[in-house]
């Protein structure tokens, strides 16, 4: 297959494309970084990505910034950061981007347990991965030509402990290597409208 | 209880104003209509509205439009109108008029079963509804002075059923009555961070 990861440059990209790499065509696409470079805020920069590396078997995203802190501070525009960049980027990605998937090929988004489990100064997240989640069991059942969609929703990554671990506390962590399993689970796969946990 | 209803012009909140009233001092709000209005998606709107009705015990939004149509046709700015209303206007409600709600008193918000189903066209409505309840079980332990949230998911209205019956063939429908004792259930209960479900 060939296969599109979008946030390669990112932990769990770079864990996404070393599980993928032995077996597909992996292309490798940051946001500022790498030889291939795309921001999914951006309708035009997706459509000129796909231009230049041509049509693919496989989209995974792992991208997106959302916007944490306490929820008695957070302002609308805050809040709408995750709307913006987590949310519509990987919207945008699906809406655009499928147009470039042979017959039959498959979106693999990104979104995390926090949602399903709350965490203090996570309401914005939670809110932007609900989002990733239903949008996903949405689409499944529209998307034509055999296309498919799915999610992963990881918990915190063992790699990511430094900086989130005390959000985090008595969650149990799974290393990057383990949740980039999810992904190939999904694009290896054959089944649609998945939130695939690895929680 | 002094309780605010915002959409309580529309079809789901003049049954949650008929539940509460006999019990309770209900103040009616909509956007176009009645002697109280407010307009979600504009904070100021928000604020003028609290500060002519005064501190409350309770919350109640019925309110929010999201654009129902194709995947495979929906435009990112068609995706974008359920953000901006059905979901932001929830969330400006909670950032804003929490600060107007007494000790103890509580927000409830309107999702709606699409998001856990999958109805065709309604990919922009199970996003913003996955939204709103990611959102409230974050917010939910956030919330300071006792505060709590919750949020009723509805399947469609027996009294809707003339328009979005083609939508939802196969689905079990609500009385728009039985819709508001789950209302009723997070205003008069203790319960927050919970989603009723009537489906
Ligand atoms: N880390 C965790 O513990 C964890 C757990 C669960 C879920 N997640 C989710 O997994 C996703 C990735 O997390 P991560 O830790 O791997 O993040 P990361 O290390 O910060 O990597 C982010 C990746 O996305 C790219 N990117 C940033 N903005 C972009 C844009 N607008 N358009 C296209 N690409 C963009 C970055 O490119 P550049 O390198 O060029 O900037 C980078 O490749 C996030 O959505 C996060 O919420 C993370
Ligand atoms: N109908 C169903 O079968 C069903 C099922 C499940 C869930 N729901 C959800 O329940 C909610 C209400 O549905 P409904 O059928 O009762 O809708 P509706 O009859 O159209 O009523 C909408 C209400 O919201 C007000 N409103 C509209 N835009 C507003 C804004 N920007 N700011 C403040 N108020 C605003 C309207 O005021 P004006 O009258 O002044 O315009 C009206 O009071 C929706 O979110 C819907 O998705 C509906």
């Amino acid at each position: 297959m060939k296969i599109a990861v979008i946030g390669a440059t990112g932990t769990v990209g770079q864990a996404v494309c070393a599980e993928l790499k032995s077996r597909h065509e992996v292309i490798e696409i940051g946001a500022t970084r790498g030889a291939h470079r795309a921001d999914l805020r951006d309708l035009a920069s997706i459509k000129r990505l796909f231009e230049t590396i041509g049509r693919v078997d496989a989209i995974v995203a792992t991208a997106g910034h959302v916007h944490f802190g306490p929820l008695v501070e957070m302002t609308p525009e805050q809040f709408r950061v995750g709307l913006d960049d987590k949310l519509m980027g990987q919207v945008n990605l699906v809406l655009t981007a499928r147009e470039y998937l042979n017959d039959g090929g498959s979106l693999t988004l990104t979104s995390g347990i926090i949602g399903e489990a709350a965490i203090l100064q996570g309401a914005s997240a939670a809110s932007v991965n609900g989002a990733i989640e239903g949008f996903v069991r949405g689409a499944a059942i529209e998307l034509p030509r055999g296309l498919r969609i799915n999610v992963v929703s990881a918990t915190m990554l063992e790699e990511a402990r430094a900086s989130f671990g005390p959000y985090f506390r008595g969650f149990e962590a799974a290393s990057v290597a383990r949740v980039a399993l999810a992904y190939s689970r999904s694009v290896e796969g054959a089944e649609t409208g998945r939130v695939y946990k690895v929680h």
